[in-house]
């Protein structure tokens, strides 16, 4: 018995059969099968083996009477041992076909097989959705990457990555690699830092983003410049983040906000409609005033997955009887609320919880006021009902569009307090009552941020997203005013309650540039210390310019249905920052301390010092 | 006057038109253009102003009598300023046609230009080639990359990158992002090294390369995986290293030796067919074993654009009266040698010159005969002729293929140094002589070189490529007999005289792996502290598996017709690993050197300590 003729050899082509290709009309050929051994079964002297790869699974059969030596070699093979098996495909028996496998019509009768290597019995499953302590998963990623879920994670993100870089080149964009050894800016997250050989004390940063030389390559003429962007930021870990993260780094010439979005919906669009099963709710996607997102959804990344939208009263009980309205009114607050459908019948377990969280949200309490149908009348169960008035419980209904039978919950606080613990309230109502409609996926564009926030602690306004986002034309007479009140040409794309990426276009304008440093306080050896090169730059035929950064692991995650980046990547680290795999970080060897002049002060040492 | 309406906003498209777009068709439309004022003439009371961007360069018009204010704003114009010209395109008068520009046949009437952004004078010109001090250019790289020739190196980077993942794409290769912050390795070349803030006294390194990754990546069963890799090494820099560099990693399973060639010459083979000007001399590459290449080229990456292969003379010259080649001869060491043709009138400078560069090549020393007809029979000019037989001499002539007028080299000393030094005598003659064909390119493979070298300072055997390297099947009985002598499963792609990258199959057995670790005599704790993660992945079903590394910068060097890497990466380091633009490596502040659990040891301190 001879292997069918393979055709002459391409570049690239294999000298054996994938398990996920073999069809009904393969049958009588010899093939070459190689892959790992998904499960073994003995069923009436025979031995089945379910060879899988990459592509797919393989039924093999081992038949003591066709091949003696297959069968013997079959015998000793155990999960996830590798083998090379050749044999003839044949139509699988009537009544043991399985549709639910392409390959499920075949399967290849053993002539010969060879164990290329075998295996130690796993430390965890992988050909079922067991629950894995997840640091066993990632002490053992190699093996937790087998697992059809991660297989068709990762490939995802291959394709989604393959889709936007296709996306971006019919567009005059050019990938531009930028250095991964860079320097250190103080300012935003913590860099990681790499000390120099060459120059003792000297030390690199690992780019945070490629923010500063994508602006320079605008200024270098480049024009449309993107690149898969790997970053890094020495943060404390919260349960979506990562040491290392990659962003779509983008950055465009000669152009305002409506471009940037205008691309970047585009792209988002196509990708979603292409890689999740879930429609769009809405397209084009909305957009909404960084201010209206807090008023009404209490969040600058709504979840539009559903509505349950945030109303304010604060005009309504504006001098109510109920003092905690009266006096949070007074003291420059607002009273806002929101609507839980059908709640109205909330135990008062139910309302103290609501409560307990809104105060853990930051608010300092929460009034709440079940909506009824008394005598034909709307009227509300409440703990403070007999504070309010029937006009002020009409109005209040009225505005956020309570009906009887529903709850409404009420925050009376400074505004930023309201909305805040409003929108977590929102969010987690949204999930509690099942209101999310999980079976589409909700965008929306977050513009004109504020372009400063105050930093009441170091007493000096600080740039909200960078220093160098460009203020919204109408607001540049602001400026030196009322700084506070100067909107920013910044935007959010938000998915599903998710940012996935932020962007501004930024200043190109020296006057302006100083303009706000001077705002910020900086003052003139502290701005050439940060910014000198970049600003240097700018004088010498800067074009107006403005870009993004959407984030590879969250997009893919949210493309993926998974609730985490870590499912995503395929080597990720940690809550502590740790490779559990390879074990880093780790100890290096003195020499190589000595060769970068730097010594390790444990803590102790740093005590006592 | 209104703009000529434009389509309807398609995702990315622009609001006004490029440079390089513009044609005779066009003529009459009204059109915005931005860009950079490239030059600017005076000329009849009219001032020409050359647009240019990314995509080329336009000329505008600014006539007084059209539009006063257009002109006066042109006036104020200088070279780099950035504008806004909005006119109406007009075929150029008769006689004014540039038919060398795409654009050449029309020019823009400016009817309103905007100074977007003025500019300083440039540090140096940008439109013209000078020679321009290179730590200029790196300072100010932004203006450098301005230049026709960055520009065109890096948007020629960013088609062959493209190009590279499209043909692997297309013959099922995954693209896996692998992490950045691993563990250091001791070995190989110096790690970069980050310390860990979470982990006092941790670090982690920086890749070298993705190599232990990618191979955990065939355990966990990714069959074809690649990646555009961006590697770090803390070495001191060559002229063509930079301490920052890309590499195409890519590894697959199921492969031997030949799959990987046919894959990696296939890609190259298209890419210099469809990226380079100039033809590739021989297809399929020839292959040539280490063994021979070191001997008929003296190096391991032969430039094969032209011939003048080197000899070995050892049998003709056994028992020679002269005693310099009989006593090589008797130590163990080879007669080798080659023809530089036509060079047989060289004067005694030339080859005191030659002998010199032979002895700064490691040779004990040149021997030259300058052949010539003498009375219809072949004899030698040199200083050693006299002790040498016509036998002798028509032999070497024989067996090195000299001709009456060409002159013979030849060197006597212990192989590797005769070969390293005729190798480099090779490639200087080539040069010398014009004799390498610039017009071609020629690639090569060079296979199974020696799985070990001798490290004679350690007084043990190292692994000439990485300890996970295959021993050449045949080769296996000599592994614990004579390890010296087993050829790896490795190959170097080589062209025009450049390792291209390099590869090989890797073990994937854990018996063969424990025997070669035997023969460097690790002891166990040392492979467990070094490989340990590894060794214990391949006992859970690894397949057979291998891979390469080609160099992407060296690459597209090759192919942009440059001589350093630096001319195709956006921002490159120094020869001191210095970012001359941005000022890195820098000192950092004494808060992040506390947090980071390090202190700085400067080297007068370090001579104290």
């Amino acid at each position: 018995m001879t292997e069918s003729p393979v055709t002459a050899r391409r570049p690239g082509a294999r000298s054996y059969t994938t398990c996920g290709e073999l069809r009904i009309g393969d049958a009588g050929r010899v093939v070459t099968l190689k892959g790992w051994v998904n499960r073994r079964r003995d069923h009436g002297g025979l031995i089945f083996l379910d060879l899988r790869d990459r592509y797919g699974i393989t039924q093999v059969v081992a038949n003591p009477e066709h091949s003696p030596d297959a069968h013997a070699v079959a015998e000793r093979a155990r999960g996830e041992y590798v083998l090379a098996v050749t044999g003839r495909v044949v139509a699988r028996p009537e009544g043991t076909v399985n549709l639910s496998l392409p390959t499920g019509e075949i399967e290849v009768l053993a002539e010969r097989i060879e164990i290329l290597n075998p295996s130690k019995p796993l430390p965890f499953p992988i050909h079922e959705e067991a629950e894995v302590d997840e640091s066993l998963r990632l002490e053992f990623r190699y093996l937790d990457l087998r697992r059809e879920r991660m297989q068709r994670n990762l490939m995802l993100r291959h394709q989604v990555t393959r889709f936007i870089r296709q996306y971006l080149d019919e567009r005059d964009f050019v990938e531009v690699e930028t250095p991964m050894l860079i320097k250190s800016t103080p300012e935003g997250a913590r860099d990681y830092v790499v000390p120099s050989r060459l120059f003792p004390g000297h030390f690199y940063a690992l780019p945070q983003s490629p923010q500063q030389l994508k602006q320079l390559l605008m200024v270098a003429g480049f024009d449309r410049y993107y690149q898969i962007a790997r970053c890094m930021r020495d943060e404390d870990l919260r349960a979506d983040r990562q040491p290392e993260f990659t962003q779509l780094d983008l950055e465009m010439s000669f152009v305002d906000v409506e471009d940037v979005l205008l691309l970047i919906e585009g792209l988002y669009t196509e990708l979603f409609e292409r890689f999740s099963s879930k429609p769009i709710r809405q397209k084009p996607f909305p957009r909404l005033t960084f201010a209206e997102a807090m008023l009404r959804y209490g969040s600058d990344k709504p979840d539009l997955r559903f509505s349950m939208e945030i109303g304010d009263v604060t005009d309504i009980v504006t001098g109510s009887q109920f003092s905690v309205f009266a006096r949070a009114v007074e003291e420059g607050g607002v009273v806002r609320g929101l609507v839980a459908p059908g709640l109205s019948g909330a135990s008062r377990r139910q309302t103290d919880e609501l409560t307990e969280l809104a105060r853990s949200f930051g608010a300092r309490g929460l009034v709440w006021l079940a909506l009824q149908q008394e005598e034909g009348a709307l009227s509300a169960r409440s703990p403070v009902a007999k504070f309010l008035s029937g006009e002020e419980i009409d109005g209040i209904a009225g505005r956020l569009g309570g009906k009887p039978g529903d709850l409404v919950l009420l925050v009376a606080d400074q505004a930023s307090v309201a909305a805040n613990a409003l929108g977590r309230l929102r969010s987690h109502l949204g999930h509690e009552l099942g209101l999310v409609d999980t079976g589409v996926h909700a965008f929306c564009w977050v513009v004109d941020p504020p372009l400063f926030e105050w930093d009441a602690e170091a007493g000096r306004w600080e740039a909200m997203h960078h220093p160098f986002t460009a203020p919204v034309d109408d607001d540049l007479p602001l400026l030196e005013t009322e700084p506070g009140r100067v909107r920013a040409k910044a935007y959010d794309l938000v998915a599903d309650g998710w940012e996935l990426g932020t962007g501004s276009i930024r200043i190109h304008r020296r006057e302006v540039q100083n303009a706000i440093f001077r705002i910020m306080g900086y003052d003139e050896s502290e701005i050439e210390r940060r910014f000198g090169h970049l600003l240097r730059a700018f004088e010498y035929g800067a074009p107006p310019h403005g870009g993004m950064a959407p984030g590879l692991d969250r997009t893919v995650m949210i493309l993926a249905g998974e609730e985490n980046i870590r499912e995503v990547i395929a080597f990720p680290k940690n809550q502590r920052a740790q490779d559990l795999m390879f074990g880093a970080p780790s100890p290096i060897d003195e020499q190589q301390l000595r060769e970068l002049h730097i010594r390790v002060v444990l803590p102790e040492e740093e005590e006592q010092g």
